[in-house]
């Protein structure tokens, strides 16, 4: 099918950091013919994005922004400031304007979010990729192409079959999702990941000043992969963390179940079961390299 | 200065499984000219050692070891075989033979096998290396090249000095250190965030179950490196968690005390104290890259 990018031709990405960067780049490098506008408070970041051929107009006063043209806008700051940004924009919106995000956060902030715009169609998506590093000088420009973006509708809409084109014209995989199973699924494969990283580096500061020793010094077995995402942004993992609450504490608390679970089995030297559960983690870690 | 791997000559590697066939395999291809034996109970290994041309000449039986030529046994079982290995070959041991080994558990248990094979000198050694297989057939050539290898004496020995001699020559950077405190260090870098990994998988098997969707299929953020550990061998890991206990138990205890913390400032939306927590993590874990 001829890439047309759900008929989409001018672009607005409100906020110009890695991902926000790497989508406009994307949609350059993949051919989209319309027009990019970006808009940031920070005006380096717009110089940068317009340098970078990232964007075709940069705007950093919401009065400078031409709206009876944008038919389609990406927020692509912070999640936490989603709900702030919309009220900000929603009076310039022209009626034709859908509205999307990038955010890694759906649940009950897209239902909000789809109050704010009405009459205006808001669809929520999240592309699975990503960078432990930020800003748009690490915008990378192949970060959407194959991989998976989620679409988190609140109904049906015509809307919702061109915001899929248009992303699947990006190159990435779309997939359709309930709004809270996303956040139940990304606490589960992402955030709770993260949460386990960032703990066991700090646990191991603290092993490191107990004894004196710097416990760093020693990255044995696969401990440096599995630290990378540790160095992810403290603030975008802070705002992800309190904005997914509910399911990343859920998550928490079945990961610690599983701590405790093994941490038995150790302490009862239960031989049967401690391998067992080692065995089922195992296959199922294998079976993933399948797919 | 010259290759002379401490002027052993004639290696006894007792267990050829992936750290036993890649000691012989890294011999070879270092210039070993000495004669490397290789022993293990079962045929098949013997006999895929000998066609790898890892070993010169093979056994599967204690008898069959010309014993009096041997200067240096390696012993490269599992690390809960141990006392039971040595207390079989020690009626057969040479007065100057030098007794060694590759496990990576070392503490109590050093002192209680260099108590069994005095008058004969044993000193523990750990190669940081290894990959989540098993087996001869997966041997490494290159695998201890450039890697650590720590050495617990229990006392200043002679033989100390030609057994660092032996490993640098492999390629290896020797470090001494304490039986006991390089248990904990292990614990810490190692088995705990084995541990972690077996743990985190086996809670997304059960919140898996518990929505009815599999969580594997959503490989975002990072997941895919983190576990990637939760491979290893159930056999192994299960032998090292119990064998190092304590100092794995403490770790543990630790490591949960850090997820209790973490989950407590998300609870009570402690932003501060949250981000403060991962700014830490994230500082330490870059600091690592740069070393």
């Amino acid at each position: 099918m001829k890439k047309d990018f759900g008929n989409f031709k001018n672009v607005l990405i409100i906020g110009l950091g890695l991902i926000g960067g790497s989508l406009a780049l994307s949609l350059k490098r993949e051919g989209f013919e319309g027009t990019i506008y970006g808009f940031d408070l920070n005006e380096d970041r717009v110089r940068t994005a317009i340098e970078l051929h990232a964007i075709d107009k940069g705007f950093t006063k919401l009065e400078q922004v031409p709206w009876s043209n944008i038919d389609l806008v990406i927020l692509a700051t912070p999640v936490k400031t989603f709900e702030d940004v919309a009220n900000q924009i929603k009076p310039f919106l022209d009626k034709k304007t859908v509205i999307s995000d990038v955010g890694s956060v759906k649940g009950d902030l897209i239902y909000r979010l789809s109050e704010i715009f009405k009459p205006n169609v808001f669809i929520g998506a999240h592309p699975i990729a990503g960078t432990e590093k930020e800003g748009i000088e690490n915008a990378v420009i192949g970060l959407f192409k194959n991989a998976k973006l989620i679409l988190t509708p609140t109904e049906e809409s015509e809307q919702l079959t061109r915001l899929k084109k248009f992303w699947e014209d990006i190159g990435s995989n779309v997939e359709i999702m309930n709004p809270h199973l996303h956040d139940f699924v990304f606490a589960s494969v992402s955030h709770l990941p993260h949460a386990v990283a960032f703990a066991l580096v700090d646990a191991l500061i603290k092993l490191s000043d107990e004894k004196g020793i710097d416990l760093f010094q020693y990255p044995g077995g696969g401990f440096r992969d599995f630290t990378r995402i540790a160095a992810s942004s403290p603030t975008v993992w802070k705002d992800i963390f309190l904005e997914n609450k509910k399911e990343v504490l859920h998550t928490i608390d079945e990961f610690i179940n599983s701590m405790e679970t093994l941490k038995k089995y150790i302490e009862n030297e239960d031989e049967q079961n401690l391998e067992k559960l080692l065995a089922e983690s195992r296959e199922k870690r294998l079976s993933m390299d399948e797919n």
